[in-house]
């Protein structure tokens, strides 16, 4: 049956949902003038950060679509592609960012009614960025196929649309990197300064760092993240239709349009997921925000397996082949529900090893450190455990469904039934920083406590959503790693008849490839973790200077320049964000050229597995650092705040923050930055 | 021409010397009875931990001997080798230690007259454990040579002696962990009790743990180590004369023993080396012990160079190969010499990486860790680089030599010229605990400034020369895998004819072996860092006990007990050292037995990269928060000592500790583990 009509029109009904949930946000209640003056700082400092961001990587953009141009040897197809990617995930990024520093604002006012009208807003919030963003990426890759002819041209088109999953993984990472950079450095140094040195606290407007605190949670998060699952998406859909080409004597071009499809019924489950997202109990004495979240996480995942059947049923089934596909589905949303799981279990205090971190805090900074890093390093078991697992039984599944080559297959489908809940699971991330600006613009404007408590509420349900995306990117990466390789592996075969599709470890040339892959994940971490400490260093000089030049800002009778601290950071974000980000494009393209297309292919391969294993480290560790000084603040174990426990606890929190914001989340894209470019300049490695 | 009567020559020679070094050691002076009291102490403590380690091992090596033999294929050579290896192993770390025990005493004496006198005895009594060892394991692989009829069967021989290698790395992994926990968990707990609730100095006589701490630094880097490198030149050895087999129709029996001849002109060379080492200028403003031991490592290098000329040209020379051959063992002399120069960069406080933890210090402990994890990270660069440039050129020469297969054989060849300086390395190393008990005897002893001085310095010296001797060991580590990796794929296709020597990463169960192969270095850290924190809880109850219990002890008047304290850290060191170890040994079995000999490849390849980068993070990092501490402390920046930023260094200094004598050097013993385990049990795997 031919499905394909359901992407335009799932891409019509999304587009139509998002001006809904725009409408919805942008008419509610505005608050008081001083909310609205620091909800104001934050925009235009997110605004401008954004413009400045935006330059700069459309500069690197345009070097690297000229480069592409002259050495293209398909004509203009790739370098095009990579404009639009690129075009496309500025656009998810802006929109999702836009929304944002405006439902901020909506949210805190929203705060003063009910618990419910606040997680709404905040909710409703997220949601357009999730749907923007997943809504995008289909409707960019689905429109390059059709302008590359792709009915016509069934078995050449996915391979000259790799350049849009190239321009889309080449802008998230700078986004992600300067996002992440910008945030950090800004926390951090508000805080030596302002806690440590000045003695004020947390969010307190005497801080001349405090709104770019505050922007910082809109550039890292919501464009960051949102930039991040735009090349998830992409680059994963593009991976799944050239493994579909191999396919085409069996499905034809269903086997190709597949993973569109299946991503168009991914996003109507996630609207009727997110409609669902309501507080039910305003009276109740233990509201539980989390608990409606959960609801709609289960209905879309449910809606998404019907969806599933009926898509693969339809398809990709060819004497029963279908089934063994759904099967391989229901592996994917298995392993999306475990990785959340296991997250939960190392990041969230109710559980042993963030208790374990808490209880070493007794004794200091470095035990905390010590054993933060090896409950970090344990985290990484499990989740290797689930990947392997779903890989080896979606390829088996696949591999006897009775399909040619469906081993491989079998393992793209399952990433396509761990992305189906994708929206949805975004719209719950860029959730987290909304209401954490709201509950910055509560505490600026020194509202009562009753509306601060709905604000900490929503903003510690934040915290446990942008931990489970995390642990959710870093699993559709690793899991689409076989996928993007058997592609590339596909294109290399293309275009040298005498490749066998064998990478062997075994050939030195082949081990060096992989060797520097993972000294690449290394490199790249220490460079992004050092970027946060230099910006960090501006932060701290200026609102020095700020304090000592502009006198009565203690007393409270004169207001620091936000802006110049703003402006300052977002400069510093950006030029550090550079050295890393070139790192990564330049050593792949050196081993692929030198060391020729077996050796990239095991730099790929080496790379994605230390590069899973490091971001798990580093996002788990932090996360659980984070939830341990929490534990120790909320639940008053081991003397509580301001205890000795409770500054060592701080140090592993400070420690973790640019692990987990920073280096983290930017090894997720740097996974996949690495397959895209193998993809797009795979005929200079043979 | 027939160099293998060297064999037993130089092995003599070595003996010879061993007792010379031995008697001139003894003969020395004992000091008075305060500092044979201590010795006593510490003497006592280091035996009977040896005495239950090698229990412990004992049975855990008769259990796996028993299971190789049930399951032997090819008659007890495998289990019988294994045993001797094992026992080789244990008599080399108990020579090693014993001689140690006994030469801090007489260095602490010797110091009072002069720093000549004091390096001769602590240097010459590094000495006998670096040729014991190495003697050690040239006889034992020599022997079973013979034993297993290795002349007349020149192409099996080799391949029964594998067994040897498991056995020696077997005990090797127990030796390092057990001792990197016990002297860990010593130091952590004496400082944390001592130092921060006690307010006593360290080495304080006061504190109840202080033997053990002393004991501590021999169970660890004197026996630890010397087991690490004892397996190091066993397992590439073998390793190296398997390779030569396929060589055999070019070289005869030669290429196979080409290996060991190296050795022994290397130890030749070491012990020229060794007795050039003493301080010229006793009377200089500025003495610089290190000027001395940097002679004569680099005669014992040049030495070395020659006498591999003479080898290659002999031994493996077939229309000129040789020449080729001897350029692979320069590459290997120049590798590890650019190895020490790169941990000196990265560990030293003259360089940058070092001052920039420093500086760092001066924003508090958080800052020092972030920025010491960050140096860290990037230290794997330029070994990886070097490793591969190493790899890449030796193999290039050989394949160019003419002979068939001589590419593998080239990297065999680079790996022994490494080696070849392997027993002025160790000496250089298990020199620097006999200077770091002497400075504790000497100060527990109350000895004058002046010779206090005198040990400071050697100590001082000491600790660069153990962190060369890490860079060193993870070094040939690298470059031996290629060359293990290469035996096991000989004897993969010696059992199974169909194999064709690719190890092809883009098979689901082949990726997922990888897979695991990094995950397991990841695991086992995270349990070797956690053993020292259980560990270090014993030692903090029962010192918390003896302060409470036994009255005086605070003002001198009572002596705390030693002894208990020294038992209770060896019970918890050896309990907690089972699960890391045992991980290691169930977790390639798996993979092998349930993922085939493909998957068993790619799980060592993968997991010996990784395990390279995360040995040389740990120790590189560990090192340098060391020095950043002692920078603080003897430079006198950033206020010094007391300052907060020295308060930060220390506990950059504590996060470390862990890191660089635990994880660390285990990792460097685990990679080689899984090369022989893999090796041993190949015919399992297909």
């Amino acid at each position: 049956m031919d499905l394909s009509f359901t992407i335009p029109l799932s891409g019509g009904i999304t587009v139509l949902v998002i001006l809904y949930l725009v409408w919805y946000i942008f008419k509610a209640d505005r608050g008081d003038p001083a909310m609205q003056e620091i909800a104001l700082a934050i925009k235009q400092g997110a605004m401008a950060f954004l413009k400045r961001q935006y330059t700069t990587i459309a500069i690197l953009a345009v070097i690297v679509a000229i480069i592409l141009s002259i050495m293209s040897k398909d004509g203009l197809h790739t370098p095009l592609a990579f404009i639009i990617g690129a075009l496309c995930s500025a656009l998810a990024g802006f929109i999702g960012m836009y929304v944002s520093v405006n439902a901020n604002l909506r949210t805190a006012s929203a705060a003063r009614k009910s618990l419910n009208d606040a997680l709404k807003i905040s909710f409703r919030g997220g949601a357009v960025t999730g749907l923007a963003v997943t809504a995008l990426s289909l409707l960019g890759v689905a429109g390059l196929f059709y302008m590359f002819d792709g009915f016509n041209n069934p078995r050449e088109a996915p391979l000259l649309i790799v350049g849009f999953g190239f321009g889309a993984s080449f802008v998230a990472l700078f986004a992600q990197l300067g996002g992440g950079i910008y945030t950090k450095a800004a926390d951090v140094g508000a805080d030596l300064v302002g806690k440590v040195e000045a003695g004020i606290p947390e969010d307190d407007p005497r801080n001349p760092a405090v709104v770019a605190d505050l922007v910082g949670d809109n550039v890292g998060d919501c464009a960051g993240r949102g930039a991040d699952l735009f090349e998830s998406t992409a680059a994963e859909n593009i991976g799944a239709m050239i493994l579909g080409i191999a396919l085409f004597p069996a499905f034809g071009v269903n086997g190709i349009l597949f993973p569109l499809v299946a991503r168009a019924f991914g996003l109507l489950a996630s609207i009727v997921g997110i409609f669902l997202v309501r507080n039910h109990d305003d009276e109740s004495e233990d509201p539980n925000p989390m608990a409606s979240l959960n609801i709609g996480y289960a209905v879309t995942s449910i809606l998404s397996t019907i969806a599933m059947y009926f898509v693969t049923d339809q398809m990709i089934n060819k004497n029963g082949s279908g089934l063994y596909f759904f099967g391989c589905a229901v592996i994917g949303i298995i392993t999306s529900y475990l990785f959340v799981l296991v997250t939960q279990y190392y990041t969230d205090f109710k559980y042993s090893p963030v208790r374990q971190i808490a209880r070493s805090c007794q004794t200091g900074p470095a035990t905390t450190i010590i054993t933060g890093f090896a409950v970090g390093l344990e985290s990484v078991v499990a989740p290797v455990i689930i990947i392997s697992a779903a890989l080896l039984s979606s390829h088996y599944l696949g591999a006897i469904s009775g399909i040619p080559d469906g081993g491989v297959y079998g393992t793209a489908v399952a990433t396509m039934g761990m992305l189906s809940t994708c929206a949805y699971i975004l719209a719950m991330d860029t959730f987290g920083p909304i209401t954490d600006n709201a509950g910055g613009i509560v505490e600026m404007s020194q509202q009562p406590a009753n509306v601060r408590f709905i604000t900490d509420l929503l903003d510690g349900c934040g915290n446990t959503t942008k931990a489970i995306t995390k642990g959710y990117a870093i699993g559709s990466a690793a899991l689409a790693t076989f996928l993007l390789f058997s592609a590339y592996l596909d294109e290399v075969q293309l275009l040298d008849k005498t490749f066998n599709r064998v990478v062997d470890i075994g050939k030195p040339e082949v081990f060096v490839g992989g060797f520097f892959g993972a000294m690449l994940v290394f490199l790249f971490t220490s460079t992004a973790i050092r970027a946060v400490s230099h910006a960090a260093q501006y932060v701290i000089r200026e609102v020095r200077r700020q304090f000592r030049e502009i006198k009565g800002i203690m007393e409270g009778t004169a207001k620091p320049d936000y802006a110049t601290c703003v402006d300052i950071v977002t400069r510093g974000a950006l030029k550090q964000m550079i050295l890393p980000g070139v790192i990564v494009v330049v050593v792949p393209i050196l081993v692929g050229v030198f060391l020729k297309a077996e050796a990239a292919a095991s730099f790929l391969m080496v790379s994605t597995m230390t590069g899973v294993l490091m971001a798990l480290l580093l996002n788990n560790g932090g996360g659980a650092w984070d939830n341990a000084k929490k534990c120790i603040e909320l639940s008053g174990v081991y003397e509580g705040k301001n205890s000795e426990a409770h500054k060592a606890s701080i140090v592993g929190d400070t420690v973790g923050d640019p692990f987990k914001d920073t280096a983290g989340p930017s090894l997720h894209v740097l996974i996949k930055l690495l397959s895209t470019i193998t993809l797009v300049l795979a005929s200079f490695y043979v």
